[in-house]
C-alpha cells in the first residue's frame, strides 16, 4: 500500500493520521504494541525516516508511548477520578455522579502518599493569593501521592504561618479529620473556596517529580480557601498529569431559580 | 559564558533551563523577542545545533512560540475567564470571585461566533452520555467563538432530536435568552448538571480549527445536563486551549456543615 503526496498534508502526515485513526475506533487497543518503524516502512512504500516522523508526531500527541527498546505502545488512560468538592461533601449528590464514579474508581489500586513539611517564601502566585505582606512567611505541606507505586499527582498546602504554628499541621504526617478541621479548630473556618484551573505543559521539575511521558500537559488547579470575612487562610497547588485524570464537578440546574 | 557539562543534563538542557528561568522572573517578558540562535551560540559558546535544541524545547513546553522568519517570542497568556457556572448563575456569588473576573475579563476585545446546527448520528462519547438508542439521532449546535478575529475555543451542544426538533433550537442564529430556557419551555428543564474536564494534546483537527500553536495542550469540558428524574436531555462538548482559558469555579466551605 504505497502512500502518495495528495493535497497539502506530507507522508508522514498520513501515516499518522491512518494510525490515529485505528487507534481511534480501537482496532489497535490500549496497551496494544503499534507497528514497528521497519513495519510502516513496509506497508506504506516510503523511507524509514518517514515513519519515524509519523510514530514521533502520535507521542507528542500522546497517543502512544515509547518503550525502548520494544517499540511503541497506545496509550492506556484508566483516570483517576479527581472530586474537588469532595472535600466539603465527601458523597456525591446526584445519582448519576454516584455511578460515574464507580465506573472510574481507582478499585484495587493500592494508593500512598509521601509528605514533607517546610517553612518557606512561597511562590509569588501563592503570596498573592494568601494576601502575605513582603517577607511573611508560609508553612507547606507538600504530598506526592502513588497509586500502585506510580506517582499520580502533587498537591502542595500552603498556610501562613502565623496560624498553623502550633497546629498538627507543621508535622510532617497524614492528618486523618484533614488539614480543614484542624484550620477549623484554630479559629479558621473556611466559608468558601475558589478554584482556579490552568492547562499547560508541565516543567522539568513536575516531569521528573511525575515521571511524566511525552505529550502529556497537565491541569494545574490551585484552589483558595477563604475565611467568612474574606481573609484566605489556605491556598493548594494541585498538579495533575492529564493522561491519569479527568476533574469531575456537580452543578445545580436550579441555582437561576434561587436567585431570582 | 561558556556552559559546560556537568552532571547528567545535556548542554542543550542547561541553557533552556537557563532561558526558562529567565521568563519565569520575567526578565524575559511577554511578546519579547527571544535571543536568536545565532546569538545563543555566541552567548553560551556550542553549535547551532545546540541553540537550536534549547529553543525546541522551549517551543514544546508552550512557554515561546516561533514567528517565522523573525524569530521565537516569549509567550503572552491572556486567558479568558471561562465559569461553567455562569450558565445557571449569571453573576458571581463571593466578591473575591467578582474582582478576580474583573482583573482577568476580555475588556475591550471583540467577541463574535460562528453557529451552525446538524441532525447527526453523534459520537460515541455523546451518545452514551445522552443515553440514545442505536440509530437515535441528534440535533448538534457547533459553535467557534472568536475574540478579536482569533479562534478561541469551541462549545458543541448535543441534543436528542426528538425533544428539539421543533425548537428554535434547529435555526442556526444565537439565542438571546439560551438553548437552556427553549429546552426548560420545551418541557425538559434541568435539574442538575455533570461536568467533567480531560487535558490532552489537541487532534489535528482541533489544531486547524483553533489555529493552536505547537506545545499548546487543550481542556475537554464535557458538560451533561439532566432533568429532574435522571433523563439526560443535553451534552456539551467545549475545547478550550491551555494558553487562552483558565477554568473558575466557586465552591461553598459549608456544604460539609449542611449535609450533616
Amino acid at each position: 500500500m504505497a502512500v502518495t503526496r495528495q493535497g497539502r498534508a506530507p507522508v508522514w502526515a498520513k501515516i499518522a493520521s491512518d494510525l490515529r485513526e485505528q487507534i481511534s475506533v480501537g482496532a489497535l487497543a490500549p496497551d496494544q504494541k503499534m507497528p514497528t518503524e521497519q513495519e510502516l516502512t513496509t506497508r506504506y512504500e516510503v523511507a524509514r525516516s518517514t515513519a519515524r516522523q509519523a510514530l514521533a508526531a502520535l507521542v507528542n500527541e500522546g497517543l502512544i508511548v515509547p518503550s525502548a527498546p520494544r517499540g511503541y505502545y497506545v496509550r492506556n488512560r484508566k483516570p483517576l477520578f479527581y472530586r474537588p468538592q469532595q472535600e466539603f461533601r465527601p458523597q456525591p449528590t446526584y445519582p448519576e455522579m454516584d455511578r460515574f464514579m464507580a465506573d472510574h474508581s481507582a478499585d484495587g489500586r493500592e494508593p500512598r502518599q509521601e509528605i514533607d513539611v517546610a517553612i518557606i517564601d512561597p511562590p509569588k502566585e501563592v503570596k498573592q493569593r494568601l494576601k502575605l505582606a513582603d517577607g511573611e512567611l508560609a508553612a507547606v505541606r507538600r504530598r506526592v501521592r502513588y497509586l500502585d507505586g506510580e506517582p499520580f499527582n502533587t498537591n502542595d498546602s500552603y498556610f501562613p504561618l502565623s496560624i498553623v504554628q502550633n497546629t498538627e499541621i507543621m508535622r510532617p504526617a497524614d492528618i486523618a479529620r484533614g488539614a480543614n478541621e484542624v484550620l477549623r479548630e484554630a479559629g479558621y473556618p473556611q466559608a468558601r473556596t475558589l478554584d482556579e484551573i490552568y492547562v499547560r505543559m508541565p516543567t522539568p521539575d513536575e516531569v521528573q517529580r511525575l515521571e511524566l511521558g511525552p505529550g502529556t500537559p497537565i491541569a494545574c488547579h490551585i484552589c483558595t480557601g477563604l475565611a467568612d470575612d474574606g481573609t484566605p487562610v489556605r491556598v493548594v497547588v494541585n498538579i495533575l498529569p492529564g493522561d491519569r485524570h479527568v476533574i469531575v464537578y456537580e452543578r445545580d440546574g436550579m441555582e437561576a431559580k434561587r436567585s431570582e
